[in-house]
């Protein structure tokens, strides 16, 4: 194996410079960099890394807590994350945390004990105990904080709930049932405020009973649907806080012999890639999946870089894409609703 | 924040001892451990860990080489190797290869280059250049190369394939369509084998026209059974070599009015989460993504520390999954099959 020494006599560079390349990349200018890296490759030489980062206290690996990797969201997420970092030359420590704090602020532990450079957090969780994250580079990104302490990028959550349901208004709907995400989420309370706000401008009295607790998954969908259809009076929507839960959702209306959009509309949110292969096709809140992910890795780099941010919260836009599962309510003919079959 | 001395104090051990534990668990007691990591705790103890990992020359990191991140089926079997790493505290280094070899060469450089001590290999590649594979701790799952240089966990593709295929044939099916996955996969060969086998068992000719290629995606599911519909003679069954292609083909005779399983059987292979949701729910091969997870960090890590495996090459069991997507061919009534419509 060649030397560094060999590395710096090929880039035309003091040892020094190429020392200082490979342990703090971005204090180099754009064209040395690219010296040093082609005279490494050509001399095959495999710098100690970790010796590197033990001395330049830099790892460059990136934690992200992702509350459950198999979600077909958080996958688009991770992609755009994984992208975003190996374009930077970071690593990504991937936690699959179950939404649990003890191990988010396990893993963030990572960062502190110098495994790895930053967080980005996917869950509206501060993960560094007392107040540490302050001084730590985080970023919250989904599901963000009320008060987050560190920057943020999400969606406008109120305002794509208020549109979905402004567009099942606009269809004929009146009696719109609603499947949640899990209580305690901002997601889940922002997307309730929208809800009420379009509920409130058409004039329609806001009914609890509608509304039904869920987690995002398919299953979850599948049993709030389950309990929709037992209502006294059933719904002519329903509107779900993901497209897993409507793809269950759908799957106990089929069950039931109900027609989608015949007799019943239903919604997603998220736009995951099963959405447009339902039977119907699901409309849906499109969400910037992997825009995200990459929008957390440029913050986080750039606050490990102490470099400063343009904007600390960013907005990300969503866009609402009807497809064949809503339409007018039929059904209602005579101005009565669906009625218990 | 209190020192080294203060843990070993209240762990009632040596210095040394907390030392070795925090480098190397996996040679100290459970109990020694578990007094160790205690007294850690409660004195606040918070170890420079890439100090520690410098001095061990070990990072208590794997890299997992994965083709697809967002692949549904990929996502669980990542989550099997999360779970089982953290077990172990292990951290995971995820990489989104996209399937490319230069990409996979220089992530195993971080194994090379020690910011991780081992590498779990998704596909049929071996991203160590010249043989280095050999001394370098990797295992290689879910699709393996045929001449693995390490440790490998893999289904009977073929048997799992015929399995399928026999299926279909018992149903009354025999002109079977396949489409298939990535053409210079081990996966998609042995399959074939399987298809082919369960055919000659039957007395059934090989028609290679009935062969599709796809590349594992809903979309390439859907281009593919497009293609079937214009066959002057039409397969009264489609096996699809992906749930994910099954979804896609399942829309697209969705379009063109043909009843699954009424006038056309559809299977599919992996058993995602959405296979049950479908409409109808999907006959496949359930895969055990997770345990193809658990499996591989048990192998690496074991290597890694350098302990005997008790199987070099495992194989994990597949199950085939009847759901209401299959069927007998009704319409082949008077011994002539679909036809042109």
């Amino acid at each position: 194996m060649s030397s560094i020494r060999e590395v710096a006599r090929l880039a035309g560079v003091s040892v020094a410079t190429v020392s200082r390349t490979l342990k703090t990349p971005e204090v180099v200018s754009p064209a040395t960099r690219e010296k040093v890296h082609a005279a490494v490759e050509a001399a095959g030489y495999r710098p100690n890394l970790t010796a590197i980062q033990f001395r330049s206290q830099r790892t460059r690996n990136l934690v992200v807590l992702v509350p459950k990797i198999a979600n077909t969201f958080f996958a688009r997420v991770i992609s755009g994350i994984q992208q975003a970092a190996q374009a930077c030359h970071y690593g990504v420590l991937l936690c699959n945390t179950h939404g649990d704090e003890q191990i988010e602020a396990q893993y963030a532990q990572l960062v502190s004990s110098r495994q790895a450079d930053g967080v980005i957090q996917l869950r509206a969780f501060d993960p560094f105990l007392e107040g540490a994250s302050a001084t730590l580079p985080m970023v919250n990104v989904c599901e963000v904080l009320d008060a987050p302490p560190c920057p943020t990028a999400t969606l406008d959550n109120r305002a794509a709930a208020r549109e979905m349901t402004e567009h099942l208004i606009a269809c004929g709907h009146r009696r719109i049932a609603m499947i949640k995400g899990p209580r305690r989420s901002p997601l889940t309370r922002d997307r309730l405020l929208g809800y009420r706000d379009a509920l409130a401008a058409a004039g329609i009295d806001f009914d609890e009973s509608l509304l039904l607790p869920g987690d995002f998954t398919p299953p979850s969908g599948y049993a709030a649907a389950q309990r929709l259809l037992t209502l006294p009076v059933r719904p002519s929507a329903i509107f779900c806080e993901s497209d897993e839960m409507a793809i269950g959702a759908l799957q106990c209306l089929r069950e039931a012999g109900i027609d989608v959009p015949g007799e019943m509309s239903l919604a997603g949110f998220d736009d995951i890639e099963f959405a447009r292969f339902c039977a119907p096709p699901l409309t849906t809140i499109a969400q910037p999946a992997e825009a995200f992910g990459e929008a957390a890795v440029e913050m986080l780099i750039a606050l490990i870089e102490q470099r400063p941010l343009e904007i600390e919260h960013r907005v990300l836009p969503h866009r609402l894409v009807v497809r064949e599962s809503t339409a007018s309510p039929v059904a209602q003919q005579g101005g009565s609703p669906l009625g218990v079959i």
